[in-house]
Order: structure tokens, then sequence, then C-alpha cells
């Protein structure tokens, strides 16, 4: 055991500071105060009416036991349906992973490739739990801080030494994302290196102009995760998705048998049908769209102008050096004044981080409005 | 990365031997044969009916989105309740992980309570995944050989130098319980040492005659693994909970947002409707009951009468070494001869194992009568 109260030196890790903004955002509620979320980062909408509907049937039907560790066969092939669908690839469905979430895609991607103390890169500003999980498996996090004019998207000569590397298009906080010549240097400059490349495309599907490209599409090695969660609206229910280089399947289904028995499987059943429910999905994106489309004209009319290219997913991130070195205390007046929930960037960056704010647009249009009205009020524009 | 293949080393866990007998099975009913399955580890029966009414009007009622990292509140204070009304135990919900499944359980407890290269002690015959999983997490597993007249369950002076002891009671393969005595001397033995106790008790509920003893009853820095899956008959909706030391629950809450996010949100509505089930639970118990009185009778009877003393849960572990010293083989046997599904001992105890079986009672009383049928006319009793 690590230390006199008996946990682990590497269970150490950083909480989220969104979650802190979350329960001062609930306080407020609780004392009737109007809040609105820009804080969240999941769709406020339900699953599919499809996918519920599904998972009634399913619970009517019989059972619903452990499934095989890589998931329903039928969910499988649904999924590599959807890489020809949507990239034009084709992909042999034992190469899909079905996991507990992205989290659960992680967890046994990370474990898959890498033994304790090896290297792992990632861009900054990116999502903590990159960073958290590698370090509760014993990896070393490389922090790899990007540049405004890369789209905050990391160079391949930024590359050290690593054992592997994690990229994000979408990416979260930033929105941005690689397009296909980029993602094939940094894909080139992995090969190089011997470094195992990691694909995180959990916003795919939720793109507004250039559609997101899959690392799968540039390089045959690289490893895929995808997720439910997001364009799919199924955050709750813990499910997304691996794909795999085909060398590896035998070790993902023997550490997903030990780590995880399989993953939900009413979640596969739901999942299942919410990936045909396409008017539905589609509708959910069209709100995002104009939310976007909102925000970009809102933002720099309430004076936060300097903001990545908001590519895809829900997310606008902004610089607010002009305004604040202590984006923490900027956000806490930000929701005490305006009664508008924003996350500081230090959960994302945890050095520049003081400088930069995430706004979501994932809730309901007429909350977006009310918001940057808010906004605009705070900063006296 | 580890090799040529670009995987890790702590990623090559042994497969289940389990996982291939159903395989076997699955491709023998495929072809016309009746095959009756004594090698599964899950009920036949479904969540309780009242645990899917309560999903289904959940998912009518709005979006089931995260929830808190360390599970919904109204679970955690029925799981808190559920430890005085069955162990007499005053817990603090706030002690309670909501945990997706016992595996999501093993993964945050391993992590927050063993860094890299820590050793952990665990009772040979058991669980194949507390080595898998610890293998993967790059910790060290130790096997103890336990014996037959200590009902497999470890001594205290069986334990070494050691950071960490996983104890099983009921067990699984053996279904032997520790009692107070027994388990209280295991946990000072663990405190003596510094090592950190994990006792899992998965299949509490399932017992016979003796109620099954926590961990918490004689030791509060126990780390209690429990789990919806056997006695709430909900293995698929990978559903469980912890309850760890008041000291560990930030860390674990860190984690547990890092790692899962939180546990999904259907099963933890499903699951706390399910503990008010008592009257269709007990009517599944019952079954174990009546299914485990005929085992004790008719393996026997069958030639198979060198088991272990069956306390809980629906296993009863045999040893065969006077008919055999390949159980692989002799499974295969039974399988193909017999028509009836057993998992080699090898799965639990990769040594001892060749000379053992493990027979599941899960199933339904129907299937338990022709089984022994058909095991008695392959021994030729």
């Amino acid at each position: 055991m690590g230390d006199a109260s008996g946990v682990s030196r590497r269970s150490q890790v950083d909480p989220f500071i969104v979650m802190d903004v979350m329960e001062r955002a609930r306080a407020l509620e609780e004392a009737g105060r109007s809040i609105i979320h820009m804080e969240v980062g999941q769709p406020g909408t339900a699953a599919p009416a499809a996918a519920r509907a599904a998972l009634v049937a399913a619970m009517e039907a019989g059972p619903l036991g452990y499934t095989v560790a890589l998931g329903l066969p039928e969910l499988r092939a649904r999924i590599a349906q959807h890489y020809a669908e949507w990239y034009g690839v084709d992909l042999d469905p034992a190469r899909v992973v079905v996991t507990s979430g992205a989290s659960g895609g992680f967890l046994l991607a990370f474990t898959a490739l890498f033994d304790a103390g090896q290297r792992v890169g990632l861009g900054l500003p990116g999502y903590p739990s990159y960073r958290h999980i590698l370090t509760a498996l014993s990896l070393e996090a490389v922090g790899i801080e990007t540049r405004a004019e890369d789209r905050y998207q990391p160079r391949p000569e930024d590359l050290g030494d690593l054992d592997g590397l994690i990229l994000a298009s979408p990416g979260n906080p930033t929105g941005t994302m690689l397009d296909r010549d980029a993602l094939a240097a940094l894909a080139a400059a992995c090969r190089e290196r011997g470094a195992a490349l990691i694909s995180d495309e959990i916003y795919h599907g939720l793109d507004y102009g250039q559609r997101a490209v899959s690392a799968l599409e540039v390089d045959d090695n690289a490893t895929i995760v995808g997720s439910f969660s997001k364009y799919f609206s199924m955050t709750g229910w813990r499910i997304g998705w691996l794909v795999v280089p085909e060398a590896h399947i035998r070790t993902y289904e023997r550490l997903a048998q030990n780590m995880f028995i399989c993953a939900p499987h009413a979640s596969q059943i739901a999942a299942l049908a919410a990936m045909d429910a396409t008017e539905e999905l589609e509708a959910n994106r069209a709100v995002y769209a104009e939310n976007r489309r909102r925000m970009l004209a809102g933002l720099p009319r309430a004076g936060f102008d300097r903001i990545a290219p908001p590519d895809g997913a829900f997310y606008v991130y902004a610089d607010v050096s002009e305004l604040t070195d202590d984006s923490l205390a900027f956000a806490a007046r930000i929701l005490n004044e305006a009664g508008v929930a924003v996350t500081p960037g230090l959960d994302f960056d945890p050095a520049r981080g003081a400088r930069t704010l995430r706004f979501s647009y994932a809730r309901a249009t007429a909350d977006i409005v009310e918001g940057l009205a808010r906004l605009a009020r705070f900063t006296g524009r």
C-alpha cells in the first residue's frame, strides 16, 4: 500500500474541476436560482426511441445474461457496417470489440498496448481522463502542448520518444478536427517510432461541415475508440467500441473476459437499435448545428472572440487571457453573477488552462439563446 | 509495446477454459444434440420483474444520462440499509461505491490499493479473473494452495509477505464459506502484515444453512466487493458495489470518475428496485436449494463423492483424481458422451485443477435431474 491511509500512489489522480462547477450550480438551483448549463459534456436528449423500444422487447423476451466478451455478434457486425457507410472502409466484424463505454475501451486498449512505466503522449488541452487512466494503470502520461494555429492538435515533430500517442478528432475541449493529411502524417510519425496510435473518435457524427476522418482510413494498425454516448445520445448507458488490429483480437478477448466479462447486455441491445435511428439522431444533430451557429455569432459579441475552430463535437474553447489569468475564479464569477455554468480550462490543460474556458452547446437552443444573453450582460457588451 | 505484434506483456493472460467448453456445447447443440448446462456460472432467471418495470418507467420519464461517479444516492443508501438488514452492520452510505459489476469493483479496488509490482495473495482454487486482472494491472498474483480439510480457504499462517489478500466466501468454484472466527483470524493476519483485505462477497444471499458472514462484521477496514449478478439475478446488467474504508472514499471517487465516469444508469435503476423484490429472489433461492439437495444426493451416486462442503453459491467442486488426471479431456468426454457440460478445474487451480471438476446447479431443477441421470449413466453407476 502506498501511504499511511492505505491507498496506492497511482490512484492519486486529480478530480474533475467541472464536477465542482456542477455541484455549485446544483446548489444554486436548489436555492432557487436559474442556471444555464454550458458546463456539461453530454446530450440533453434521451437514447433514441427505437433503442428504448428494443430494450423493452428484449426484457420481455427473456433474461439478459452475460454476452460473449467481445459483444453481441449482430452488434459487432452492425458497427463494422457503420465503417463502410460512414468512411467507406471495409472492416472485418471480428476486429470490433464492444466495450463498457469509451472508458472501458481506454482501460482495455491501454492495458493491451502498454506495460507499466511506458510513455504515452497526448495533446494539451485534452480530455483529462486520458492522463488519469494512464496514471492509474502505472503508465506515464506525456503532455504535448499544442498551438492555436495548429487547431490545438499535435504536430508530428512534437512527438518525442513515445510508446504510444492518443489523438482526438473532434477533440474535447476544442472541437477541432484533424484532416486526412494531418492524421496520416501523425500516423506515419507513430509508425516511425514504433508507437501505438490510439484514435479517440467518440465525437464522430457530430461534425458540421467537413466530415470527421477516421484513423482507420489512413492506418489499418491504429486502435480506434468509438462510443454510443454522443451522436447516439446514450451517455448513461456506458456502451462503446474499439476497432483493433487483427493481430490483437485474441489479446482483447482474453482481457475483456477477465476485466469486464462483457459490456452491459441491455445497453448492447439498445445500441444496436440506435444505429438505425437515423432520423431522430439527425434531428438532434440539427439542434447542435443551430446551437453552434448561435454560439459562433453570440460568443464573440459577448467578448469571447479568441476561439478554436469548432469543427465538431458540441464545445467551444475560448482563450480568455485578456479577461483573466484565473479561469477557476472567473468561471465561479460567471456562475454566481451571470447564472451560466462553464468549465475552466484547467481540467484540460493544467498549466495554460488558467486562461481558457470551455463552453458546451449540448443542451436545448432556448438555453443557448438565454445563456449567450446572460454572458453578454456579464461582460457588459 | 511488448512484442512484435505490438501487445503488452501484462495483457498476456490465460483464456477461460470454460469458454471453450461453452463453445463446444453450443456447437453440439447446433448439431442437434441435447446438452445439460452445468458449466455456466450464472442464474437462468431474469432480473426481477420489479427491476424491469422500474427501468421501463425510468426510460419513459426522461433521459438516462451520466450519474455521479459513486452512483445514484438512493441506491447507495439502499445498499447501506442492506448491511443493516443482512448483517446488523451500521454503514454510512458514503462508503458505498456503485460499480460496473464486481469486475469494475475489482479494477477500482486493485488500482486504489496497490502500485505496480505489489503482491496480492489469493486462494487456489479460486476465480481465475482475480489473477488475470492483477496481471493486467501489473500486479503480482500470489497463489496460495488451499486444502480440502480447510474447506479450500487459506489459513492465516499461509500468508507470506503480501501487500493484499483476496478472500471469497462463498467461494467460486467451491461454494465453501469462512465462518466468523476464520474470517476474523484472516483479517487479523492481514492487519499484522499491513496487507489490504479484499473480501469477495458476490455470492452472499445464496447460502443454504449457515448465513454468510461479511468481512465488514469483523474488520471495518476491509474492502468489500458486492454484486447484483447472483442473488439478484442480474449478470448481464454489469452492476455491483464496493464498501470501502472511509479514508479511501475520495480516492475511489476520483478513480471512478476517470476510469468509468459512472456505472450504467439503467442498471442502477433496475438494481435499486431489485433490492426489494424479496419474494421473487427467495423463490429463485428455493430452486437453488432444491437443486443443491439433488446434487448432494445425486453426484455421489454417480461416483463424484469427494466434494467440497457446498455451503453457498451454486457450485459443487469435486475431486475426480480417482477418475482422471486430465480434467480437460475428462470434461470433453463427459460433454461428448453424456451430453453434460461441466468445467474442468484448471480454470481455478492451474496445477491441481487437472484432477477436479466444477458442477454448477444454477439452472432449472428439471435440468439438474436429467444431468445427474446422464452423469450416472456415463460413470456406469
